[in-house]
């Protein structure tokens, strides 16, 4: 369902992606000629692959799926994306920044319950033993038997344009394109796609038995679902008795921290901890470019807070950020249509749980959107109850809308207090915040008293497990083992299932009044989750466009605080202009602006050109006015316009605009237009 | 020989450390007080630790050997290096940075030659199993001997008080405490010793026999040495059918995008890529800390050169630069003085290779001093012929002095056209560079002619086989096959020995007189290679000190640049200044200076120690008279000199000190001491 939604969206997204560029060009006061294009995702693989923003890694080697090199311009995107990130997030709000470690012993990943249930579901092709991540081939096969009973019905089915890949698989389910289907059969289908995410390995193995879906690629049967972990597993030291893992996230490492962090943070909370770095996920059969992939660089914070008070201070200043939103029950109802309310509003009305879960929501929506991520294709969705990972007790994904559909590149999970409880329980060591109350709390409760010499006798070595159980109770389990006591014998039953008989001489139960000044508890945790390589892809395809003269000649519009290059210096001849070269170049850098010179011997126009698929945003051309009157041009990417002025001025002016001081439109009030720009470009 | 030699160093090293420091507050026209004191490893470890820059990874679950995190200050310490790195490298030298995958498939290990070679000797205990690294065993266990041999000949032989590990190391050998040995023992041991690096797995096992080496910590005899593969493995995809291994360098990643960063650069040649990330050593018993890891930081570059013009067009920048070299012919005469001399002397007298290796080598020695190395305890020093990486056709290293002794931090090799030759030979893809020739080369060669339906009448599928044979020969072998087939029948042998007869009708060869234009080529490539954790760690403990009126008063003396905090402020108590530190703290930010606060209720002073041991370089005081007369207080961290003026004029003066434009005595110039010094101090 959420696929097909997402279909049907394109269209109005276009209109947006064009409002955002336009937009832009407004801003800088001219108006750009400029009539609809179609967003061409083959001519922007081209041009990023071309430009080496990124490539398949080990393609000399014939590749591997799911791993991906960034390349000079990608390196320096995803550079600036974190530094970005890193001023947003950890400096603006003096968060902890941790380097944990990737290689993970293994009993940490058993604890946190990533080894029985971070998996997906795989069948094999039972003729090749090809591997399928079973939900995609069932979402596949269905997806394809629609078009074709759409196709049959007479209903235009174009595949979108910029999906070939959806193309060639429609036409590989042999004798399956145009094939009506039964009305019944096409409710079944959709009703299946619409919650896919909820069905259990046995389940999508009925499914395939059901509806005889095979291997697309081969038209063989498929295994049962078998479970697929995962984690890369490997084996620390030499010995091999220390299985590990990679990192599947970057949070076990927080909170393995967490009682150092306390400690460096003078105890207090709410704090939060943060990090940027290399993750690991084993992706049954990644197929989707930088929207899956293996190994990914994750930024991620940990915010841990009291559960009982999830007001966070600085809530008022997001309050009035609007957002799109997708609540689970609009969901469950069958509706993909967000709801479009200020954070404030979300928070009061129950929507967003708590101020902290909605003041990161905010946050995240402006860290995008300050990056460059158009606002119009990006919605959050809160996740549905059985769709959630394993520690998580609510969750919004902040998802961005691109070629593929809409993509979940920001998770904000509610983890509440299931790490640290579990990790505790496992290693016995107390991670826990605690609270001087101001007046000290007087409560009742049930206190056990153990008889252990009695308690010994009795039971020898099994007296801790009595212990064990009967600490673990809560008051009413303890008033219920009270109320046995008193009958003459009570029994009580380990988490094996053990029996144990006790009577009234091996320990005593009372109700006592307790006084406390300080309060411990396990701290919540929320934790906004950012997929580094899905923001950037999406940014890319929001920022990518043709200029309508030539469709060969295409624009990346990053915004200056990410583009890889600020400023492109464009000699107009190589020699003569060196020194020039050279002082522009070291001025700009002392004003911490940094440059790249194209001294090729190509047109200045078609330097330019290249230069605009790399998102460059300004460029200065140096020529012999630039000799003969120390006079250098500035063109701004989007707009073509140039302006002309004293080498200096223009660069106090290129200073500013990358800092963002002021905007194209004051640049334009700063520096006198240039004429000779038709001739130039 | 090496291990000695540093032990015999260390009094000079100490000296210098001093010099360092008087120097650093002699610039600050300030007369520091201050006597010799002894450099306490475990005061500097317990700083570290409870400070959080970095603790033992997964430590409630008992922690991993080699494995460490970075906590909020080890973690920033280490941002601003890598910042720093950026900056001087890839910045300063228009290099590519690239961000590779850390998942390497198995192909490329193989034919890089680290699936073979990248391995370290290992023994079993005989009886417990444990698992020893076989070369650190002969070094431990000879070194307690003659230790041991020192004491009983009434040789002071004070274990180093930075030291304690190796304490209790002579202390276990049983029996070889206070044990003489026979002269001619002590000199086969120095023996032994000194050319460690140089033994096979077969040798080190002899050794162990013929000197009855045990396992220390049993006294168990040792299994003859294993081989042990030094990367991590694990496995690609659901199939189990893709091995894999994490990279153990980040090298491989740039020669796998070779030919993309040459387009990139647009043919032209030299360029350089640079990479920073995380690599992995599955060490077989890490026991020093941060100097030796199973998962670290590193910062690469790849240098690609000319191997006929290995020339540097900015040489003359560094010519000047004044280096300590131990060269490779001064170590095989057993010696370990090193020789100070400018980088161009070292280069013209071919002490250094080439200009490149020359430049390369006085850059790193300008970026370790200027993030705060001490240059008195930096030297370079180059491989001996054996003991080079496999790929290596000439290696300097940095090593910098530390309680430990020398350590390599930066490798600086020569990895010739190794790597690019044997991943172009394997994958069949071209890694070349090409020159278009001002004048074209004409040359005369043997040219080979076949006649291949004859030869595959003749020879079938095997014809690739033998022309693979021919086509590989060099000049002089083409001439003797020649002179062969004028007599009739050839011989020629494939690389697995088999035969072939040729005879004149299947081939010819023919000296013919060519013309070239272009000259390909495969380029040489310079490798620095940085261990960022080592660096990190060398700098801690060469910016550690007390003070002397307070030995547990600890100052890390980190410069501005990468120093964690900036500046600390410190409000005189918390409520009635928060306004002002919000203010303050705002003014910082927008200039560029990252602040914390410090409004703990312990004192002032209190407050400003804990901090010298973040290595926070300045302070500011809010107090009264901020409040009154809008003034606070700056304070040095090395000096503890306080200053003052209005709160924005302190602001200006502080960020021009983090930036570096001015230093504490201009600071003293523009601002008036401030006389409550002793009070709050």
């Amino acid at each position: 369902m959420r696929f097909l939604a997402s279909r049907v969206r394109s269209h109005l997204v276009f209109n947006h992606c064009f409002y955002r560029l336009h937009f832009r060009m407004a801003s800088s006061s001219t108006t750009v000629k400029k009539d609809a294009f179609p967003f061409d995702k083959q001519r922007l693989e081209g041009t990023l692959l071309n430009r080496f923003f990124y490539a398949p890694a080990f393609e000399i080697y014939g590749g591997v799926a799911g791993l991906y090199d960034y390349g000079p311009p990608g390196a320096s995107l995803q550079a600036n994306i974190i530094n970005e990130w890193r001023k947003h997030f950890i400096i603006e709000e003096h968060m902890l920044e941790l380097d944990t470690t990737i290689m993970t012993p293994a009993p940490v990943f058993e604890t946190s319950g990533h080894v029985a249930r971070f998996m997906d579901w795989m069948v094999k092709d039972s003729q090749t033993g090809d591997v399928l991540r079973a939900d995609h081939l069932v979402k596949n096969v269905l997806e394809a038997r629609l078009a074709g009973d759409k196709e049959a019905r007479g209903l235009a089915v174009q595949p979108p344009v910029d999906d070939k890949d959806k193309k060639k698989k429609v036409k590989k389910v042999k004798g399956k394109v145009g094939v009506k289907l039964e009305d019944e059969v096409v409710a079944e289908y959709e009703n299946i796609l619409a919650q896919l995410d909820n069905y259990t390995g046995l389940e999508l193995g009925e499914l395939c038995r059901k509806y005889k879906i095979t291997n697309p690629d081969t038209d063989n049967e498929v295994s049962e679902p078998q479970p697929f972990n995962l984690m890369f597993a490997s084996s620390i030291g030499p010995t091999g008795q220390h299985p590990g893992y990679l990192r599947p996230e970057t949070a076990q490492g927080h909170f393995m921290n967490f009682s150092r962090l306390l400690s460096f943070n003078n105890g207090k909370l709410p704090f939060a901890s943060a990090q940027i770095g290399r993750s690991f996920r084993n992706e049954i059969s990644p197929r989707a470019g930088l929207l899956r992939v293996r190994e990914f660089t994750m930024a991620e914070i940990e915010h841990y807070v009291d559960p009982e008070d999830k007001t966070h201070e600085r809530f008022h200043e997001v309050r009035d950020v609007e957002l799109d939103l997708l609540p689970r029950d609009v969901q469950s109802s069958g509706n993909t249509k967000v709801t479009r309310m200020t954070v404030g509003e979300a928070v009061k009305k129950g929507i967003i749980a708590n101020e902290t879960l909605g003041y990161f929501v905010a946050r995240i929506y402006l860290f995008l959107t300050k990056i460059g991520i158009n606002p119009a294709r990006l919605r959050f969705r809160q996740h549905m109850k059985n769709e959630m990972a394993h520690y998580a007790c609510d969750c919004w994904d902040a998802e961005i809308h691109n070629s593929t559909g809409w993509t979940e590149c920001v998770g904000c999970a509610d983890r509440s207090a299931y790490d640290l409880t579990v990790h505790s329980k496992k290693t016995g060591i107390p991670l826990i915040a605690s609270q001087q109350l101001e007046e000290p709390i007087v409560i009742e409760k049930e206190v056990v008293q153990f008889n252990k010499r009695t308690l010994g006798k009795m039971f020898g070595k099994e007296l801790p497990v009595i212990q064990n159980i009967v600490n673990d109770m809560d008051e009413v389990s303890l008033q219920k083992l009270k109320g046995e006591l008193a009958q003459g014998v009570a029994t009580i039953v380990s988490s094996e299932g053990r029996e144990f008989k006790l009577t009234p001489d091996l320990l005593t139960i009372e109700r006592q009044t307790i006084k406390q000044s300080i309060r411990e508890y396990t701290p919540n945790v929320i934790e906004p989750s950012f997929g580094l390589g899905r923001i950037l892809y999406c940014l890319l395809e929001h920022s990518f466009w043709s200029r309508e003269q030539d469709v060969e000649r295409v624009v990346l519009s990053l915004p200056p605080i990410i583009a890889p290059t600020k400023v492109l210096i464009v000699p107009l001849s190589t020699k003569r202009f060196d020194h020039l070269v050279r002082d522009v170049s070291s001025k700009l850098r002392k004003s911490g602006v940094f440059s790249s010179v194209d001294d090729s011997n190509q047109s200045i126009g078609r330097r330019y050109a290249r230069n605009d698929a790399l998102g460059t945003p300004y460029g200065v051309t140096l020529d012999f006015a630039s000799l003969q009157k120390g006079t250098m041009t500035l063109r701004e990417r989007d707009t073509t316009e140039q302006l002309i002025g004293p080498i200096d001025e223009v660069i106090a002016v290129v200073t500013e605009l990358v800092q963002g001081t002021i905007d194209w439109a004051e640049a334009r009030q700063r520096l006198p237009a240039y004429d000779g720009v038709q001739a130039l470009d």
